[in-house]
């Protein structure tokens, strides 16, 4: 087994469920345990550390014109409960892995290159996922810092600070212009490499991704005692809402809508009690935010109608709703040039998942490499991309950091 | 405010949850402090205690006539997370006030009259509720004490261990003739006595519930990867099986028929993951044994058909389907009786909630005095009697009791 190969395989011994699961949660031990051992990594390869204050961390190595912009690559290390090992974790150790290829074989980058591992992609704390690249594209306030509680009702202040990442969350903005180019190495998370026998996918764009949170309030009681035409049963008209949004997804004409319904909270959640009140969580997305918004317009009428016709109260309101991002031609253009003088075959295609790359998109020039994972399969155990692909993937990441930072 | 009143409102002072909600979970901290300051209130009163092995507790009045079978009432003192202070209580605490306003008008019963507390009547720990009326009474056996386990994995055995109450639990079955007689006073939880200004309802049969747990397995995914046609979502197919529960009670033909899934839970539970996972919990009664399993039989055809349409697997099976009961002519007559010499209007009528008085009904002759509650709401906080409802309940337990044990 190669270098790359045993740090993933390593980094997935940081959780908190038994392989193959991974939990990662940010800011709990494992995250912790993680950052630090990546840390030595880094260390052990020459790069400088940087760590800001919400715990974005900055593994630069120096070029031959440190004043000069960055080149930046990176991704995430949390995971969500129960899920893979490859998400996030393939374009941070690949990056790093990239990294050390290009040292081995003598490159001297002018420009630096920086490998950026970015806090809690996953919104599984917070409710709300890209946080460190929010923060550092200013798409999220620094007011966050007292605003954003985890379900303990911790704020991030409090939480970060427990983690060690102290100061002024405002410094964690970056300027136009910090960095020359950002390219991100992930898995594709969905099927369409691995189906064409694609190696490489370039992404153009990234789906606008939208989420909601619905609270249902209806009248709970006595499973046996109330009769059913005088129930406000809030967990069926949870049900019908799901559904319902099944149906809006699956209705646009357009096979990159997708919408789920992935958190259902029934309160007070016993076997013999009507359920009183229900908070669902929804993620809508697309390609193209007309169509996303679409979906969410009908999901509010329907929210109206379900709430007359079964006599409960529904409030919803909007966790993140996010504007797509195009990719840079520049980054592209090099990444298919890097492909094609290898030989590689690639195909330009859309990223339905959204990532760090959304945000960083917003600050400079950005792109994304895909590789094909095992039928598409993310956020769940049996996530899997093969050592080879993996290793085609670092091989064109690092080949672009070349053009990119020469 | 008289004895008894304040008396429930210290009851529902040990809770896990701020009033006026009740959370009383058997054998936490918060029901073993109550049964102890129940127990002193009942030594008070000059009665004997015997504690099973179980925890059902046994407050006797001691007849002139010891060896007869005595005459018992009661019910439990557990409450479901986020419920409220009267289901139950009243005919523990009522069943006490009943005892006592005997002995200071003089009276000296032939037969012993006991109040019995019955330990976890309410599902909320072990997914099967009645614990202890199940014991006494045969329908469980004891091999429950190490089949029977919580959510975190502990058997029945080391919980009661841990409470206190230790002893083979074979020594919990009462035998037939141990009693003579039970009668519980409750409120009707259910909104007819209210709404008819009827004070007094007798009970001549119990409804038969069932419940199920049905476990579905699909597949999970990135919400944002996975295309709608190739999704296996487990929780869609969880809402379109509630749905159907739902309309087949209410298409049976009879007002009695109800249906509650009380209990949805996700796995992974996250925003941004496909549900992978569902265990739904299900609660069926009816008054009629025959149309109850007749919507049961039209949920496991709909669990064939949705696993077939969604590509998921759906397994259930029965958390319990006990028969329903029919209650003891001659205390129906007793309670018609002291209603109709003290004027007080009365009604006979069904349970269509479950009850120890199930169970009590396998070894002795059984009936349960109802009274209205506040729109027939229970098992959430604003369940209520008013205190003159809960008197007059009281009364007639009171004079039941009386020609019940002369």
């Amino acid at each position: 087994m190669n270098q790359l190969d045993l740090e993933l395989e390593t980094l997935a011994t940081f959780s908190d469920t038994p392989a193959p699961a991974v939990t990662r949660i940010v800011f709990y031990e494992q995250d912790l345990k993680a950052r630090a051992w990546l840390k030595g990594l880094c260390e052990a390869a020459g790069l400088t550390v940087r760590e800001d204050a919400v715990g974005n961390t900055f593994f630069r190595w120096v070029g031959t014109d440190p004043e000069a912009p960055a080149v930046a690559t990176g991704s995430h290390i949390d995971a969500i409960p129960h899920s893979g090992r490859f998400d996030g974790t393939v374009g941070v150790l690949g990056g790093l892995e990239a990294i050390r290829s290009l040292q081995a074989q003598g490159f001297r980058p002018r420009r630096s290159i920086e490998l950026i591992l970015f806090t809690s992609e996953e919104p599984t704390r917070f409710g709300l996922g890209c946080l460190g690249s929010r923060l550092m594209s200013g798409v999220m306030p620094a007011s966050a810092d007292s605003t954003l509680k985890d379900s303990e009702g911790a704020t991030l202040k409090e939480i970060r600070t427990r983690a060690g990442f102290r100061g002024d969350l405002e410094s964690t903005l970056l300027q136009p212009g910090h960095y020359d180019a950002f390219v991100e190495l992930h898995i594709e998370q969905g099927p369409l490499l691995e189906a064409r026998n694609v190696p490489i996918g370039i992404v153009s764009a990234i789906a606008a991704p939208a989420s909601m949170r619905i609270t249902i309030e209806g009248q709970g009681g006595h499973a046996g005692a109330v009769l059913m035409p005088d129930r406000h049963d809030a967990f069926l008209t949870a049900a019908e809402l799901a559904l319902a949004l099944e149906a809006f997804a699956k209705s646009t004409g357009s096979i990159d809508s997708v919408a789920t319904t992935g958190v259902c909270d029934i309160h007070p959640r016993a076997i013999n009690s009507i359920p009183s009140r229900v908070i669902l969580e929804a993620d809508i997305r697309d390609t193209d935010a007309g169509r996303r918004d679409r979906m969410i317009v009908s999901l509010e009428q329907a929210c109206i109608n379900l709430a007359a016709r079964r006599g409960v109260e529904i409030t919803r309101h909007f966790i993140n709703r996010d504007d797509p991002a195009q990719c840079d031609p520049r980054i592209l253009e090099s990444v298919a040039a890097v492909c094609a003088a290898n030989g590689i075959p690639y195909e330009r295609m859309v990223s339905r998942a959204y990532h760090d790359s959304l945000f960083m998109a917003k600050i400079c020039p950005t792109s994304m490499i895909f590789i094909p994972c095992f039928k598409g399969y993310s956020h769940r155990p049996d996530e899997f991309a093969a050592p080879e692909a993996i290793a085609v993937g670092v091989k064109v990441l690092a080949e672009t950091l070349v053009r990119l930072a020469s």
